[in-house]
């Protein structure tokens, strides 16, 4: 049995990279991006107007002319018309590119345009006032996205900003969700009074889907040799199992010694830790790794949250955000094991995230789940935790 | 113009219920549940062990006896075995059903097994140990979870659990995105050197995208003509329209005096805000919603997060869960506009959001929205915001 940082740290050694594939820009949004994003051309690409009103030259302006000929209108998207004489004028709106003569934009608000001429009636024109310069914001080649990062609506309006019809992203692992346990029957079958119906599996492939991921599902009996045969076509289809039951003392749980046949590494079995305490960890020599949770609906959520998804995302090379709370209640805890405790949690208006206790009645059973939002990691050296003392959490609903 | 809480409570006055459907399990994350889940029977359904071991009469461990003949071996799944005389036990594993004649669990850890008995070594058993008694979470028709709730993993698994296949959820608007602007080319273009790739439309699809929102993509020259047939078109077939651009008082900024044609009732045009002062709403007689917004990328960016998302979940009943932020730094804003900085969010390890502002260049390009995560609302009355004053945020990337 290993500590729970432990067993962070064997799995985090076991991080992989699953190579990079392209796909459609619209489908991109949540993946990582595998290589840097860099502009075409200057950002903006021209002098762009960010008023509509005139352009003019602020020399003119200095000298004294107020009154300025209109020599054309120019929307967006057209090529620049230019200034001939110095109290000429262009009359421009927002987007359009300013001719190189023009140096300031004079808005609508304060001038009078009346037969053809735009008399200006603020007493302040400075050289460059409303235009955003070629290449204030980025030159040609700059990189603007550097790899490794989330692809957020900001991204993707980068990507189509630069050109990308598609982007390269890092190719998410092959998963297989395999659930066992001989009382569990499929969601649309009557369960007779002893048995119950599968709920981890369901529950794993949305975890995974927010992900991105689109897990495969599998179900097993409690026959060792059908476990075996299963587990080995598995091995070599799937970059990572998650199991769920199995793993205990039980005479049925044969999890751990068909892993074993099968030549899989075990890296640990079991953690101090309430929930998910026989939790189980290996490694396959063709690359698969093995999460093989105990059967409890609360320690699979506990055990996906706490460890497959921070190995998810260092593999992604996604930063680590972490979070803490502060208890608004104190708590008692003695085992000596890491309790990870259900809260609920809540902001104040300073900004301050704050957890109470939904501990239901510690019956492990995924009703309790509702009511709470995260994990609180309560240190396994201590037994009593103060109100306002704070703890890292792991919220499974958006806080 | 508008304040921006005014304009808030006007879009909040328009909230609308696009009624239900029915939609597969696997598919139903991030949705929201349109009628409770009720528990089918109760749960846990049976007397289920928690831990591998034997299943006794604690009287008869009170009476003293210690040693009990093991009547069989009892897996999870199958139907209880009983105890037929006061020193019989059941060799039980995890998750099976407990005959009612027993009513404690011996772990495996406090037994040794020999020759068909059982002997005990702990000197207590509590009645009800290791067993988590039939409707001990809830009973039969209780509701586990109310309509209203956004559907979470642990939702699906309740929903799994009491053998929904499918669930209720309420239907998403139908929404279209409508860009404008003669300016901008398709993102596979190469632009001349005025005109520049659209983005707005793909930023806001991926905003959608994220609410599970599949939105329409459509682009519009600025010609009056063209942009009123196919408004009048869009305003019967989708509920709301998005749109970018053509909202200011430019000569080529059509779409106010368009919409008005088409009867298009205005519930306000401009907000005192920075950025996204031209902002227009309005509503159409056959109920379609139009959120006009300038086409300032970073304008689209703050409206979609300000306005139309709080706007969805209202319509969905979610609740509305603020989140706050402690400014790092002294920030000045002089103009009488409620201003929206960008700023980047970090948690310390107290549980305390931190915001340090990310102005950038204030050019209103989307490049800065690359390194921000959130918008902060400072008040519009003040023009010198302290750090270690808390505001409202509107994060825009996991935080």
């Amino acid at each position: 049995m290993v500590r729970v940082e432990e067993a962070e740290k064997q799995i985090l050694q076991q991080c992989r990279d699953f190579g990079t594939e392209f796909i459609p820009l619209a489908e991109c949004s949540g993946r990582v991006l595998a290589a840097p994003l860099v502009a075409d051309r200057d950002l903006p690409p021209y002098n762009r107007a960010t008023m509509d009103g005139i352009a003019i030259s602020s020399a003119a302006f200095s000298k004294g002319i107020r009154h300025f000929h209109i020599r054309g209108t120019q929307p967006a998207g057209t090529e620049p018309l230019t200034l001939l004489q110095e109290n000429d004028c262009i009359e421009i709106m927002t987007g359009a590119a300013v001719t190189s003569v023009a140096d300031a934009v004079i808005p609508y608000e304060e001038i009078i345009l009346e037969n053809g001429i735009a008399s200006v009636n603020t007493p302040v024109v400075i050289a460059g006032q409303n235009i955003h310069f070629k290449g204030k914001d980025c030159q040609q080649n700059d990189r603007l996205v550097k790899a490794g990062e989330l692809v957020s609506p900001a991204v993707i309006a980068t990507a189509a900003s630069v050109g990308k019809v598609e982007l390269p992203v890092k190719r998410l692992p092959r998963v297989v969700i395999v659930s066992t346990g001989d009382e569990l029957v499929e969601i649309n079958a009557v369960p007779e009074a002893y048995q119950v119906r599968r709920s981890n599996n369901y529950m794993l492939q949305a975890v995974l889907q927010s992900c991105g991921i689109d897990a495969a599902k599998e179900h097993l009996p409690d026959n060792p040799v059908v476990i075996k045969a299963k587990l080995q076509q598995l091995l070599v289809s799937f970059d990572v199992l998650l199991l769920c039951g199995g793993v205990s003392k039980g005479k049925f749980d044969f999890i751990p010694a068909v892993l074993k046949e099968l030549g899989v590494t075990e890296i640990f079995h079991g953690v101090r830790q309430r929930p998910g305490k026989p939790f189980w960890f290996g490694t396959h020599a063709q690359g698969a790794l093995l999460f093989a949770f105990p059967g409890n609906p609360v320690s699979v959520f506990l055990c996906v949250h706490r460890y497959f998804l921070p190995w998810l995302h260092a593999s992604l090379s996604l930063p680590d955000r972490k979070q803490w709370a502060k208890l608004e209640e104190d708590v008692t805890f003695k085992l000596p094991l890491q309790y990870f405790m259900q809260v609920k949690c809540r902001m104040n208006e300073e900004g301050q995230l704050l957890a109470a206790p939904e501990e239901g009645n510690g019956s492990g059973d995924f009703a309790n789940l509702l009511n709470a939002d995260a994990f609180m990691e309560l240190p396994a050296d201590k037994d009593f935790f103060r109100k306002g003392e704070s703890f890292r959490i792991w919220p499974f609903r958006g806080l």
